[in-house]
């Protein structure tokens, strides 16, 4: 067994701002040479979609889930201060001026430091979200995966 | 002291996504031999409301309250996705679709696998609910409880 | 190494309820002998904010954002049940009536029980919030900060 300790994080929200949370302390765990997990599911899914159209075929249903998420974290609204859309860009402003990563970097960054990214089959399912929609470089587990990891966690966060 | 690993979940979402991510998760560790604790707080106490309309005596806050709130998880909400109210509608029936409980059979499974379904009192002062609202075979208690439960948790979790 | 067991909760709601659920998390853990840290972050910044107009040098952005965030506790909406913003006046009354804390008083408690309150100044630079707007009696760190108390946390939380 690893002598390193373990951080896992569920990521449920599929809000800029509590993803950008979510990335952040993963990458903090990982640079103190924690093994991080990040689950994704349900919203938080989108995280993990490709920028492109693609049309797998779906029902009705779920072209209209898939038409209504967000393909990737760089177009999630914010969990708070909207501004009637505007949030977003502001926040990414502010971001740029003080040098922040956006989380597309931040998510670039956590592949480089052997993050596991893992997407939730059950959710994708639900939510009719196919692999081919997804990044390549990820992983898929049930809840089953999940317990595995998080059970020896030091640090087990839903976010 | 049992050798068993412990999941403990603070449940104050009273959102049917997040309650199903919840009774998910805590079902999944049940079925890993975890004791599992849901420590229903605020709106997540929803969950454990009867679908009965009920008369207890009450303040006029505590009927405005009363009427507010969703009785029991299948009246309530998404966080995300509401469709002008079709969200809930949608999410279900997809759900059927795939065969995913929903999340009164998660509750009930969890009954059934004992997990201890417990209701913060402390909030249920406040809004003014009463335990003849609640479904019958639940345990009761306040941050006191949690803490005890907590500080040996494995998973800890904030829902 | 103390033998104290530690909570660690990462506030990065800033809702009412949710800032209300932290400090009596927060303050049960501490009056178990537990040394607790609040790691307040992005909109969970706002609870330790003083209530007074302060006008610091600042960006056209960052006035926004001070504008449009809630300078305390006490100023905050919920996560649920605004009722046409009525929510958080309601919810301070029913707490009135059962002699509940309201939130200030939590957080005056939790400086009564040496609780650690910590502001993340990532978010700080990010939202434009300045050390002069917020309460004296605080310390100030990062995600290392947290990633050092969260590892040897036996509760840690999301909120």
């Amino acid at each position: 067994m690893s002598e390193r300790k373990k951080t896992n994080i569920i990521l449920f929200s599929g809000d800029y701002d509590k993803v950008m949370a979510a990335y952040i302390i993963a990458n903090g765990a990982a640079a103190y040479d924690h093994d991080v997990t990040i689950f994704h599911t349900f919203w938080g899914l989108n995280t993990l979609r490709k920028d492109e159209k693609l049309q797998p075929k779906k029902s009705f249903m779920e072209k209209m889930f898939a038409k209504m998420m967000p393909r990737g974290a760089e177009n999630m609204p914010l969990s708070k201060m909207q501004f009637l859309g505007m949030g977003p860009k502001m926040i990414k402003k502010v971001m740029k001026k003080h040098n922040a990563m956006p989380v597309s970097d931040l998510v670039d960054l956590a592949k480089e430091q052997d993050i596991k990214l893992l997407a939730c089959t059950m959710t994708m399912d639900l939510l009719g979200l196919k692999k081919e929609e997804l990044m390549d470089d990820i992983e898929y587990g049930g809840v089953a995966a999940y317990i595995a990891d998080g059970e020896d966690g030091a640090i087990n966060l839903f976010i």
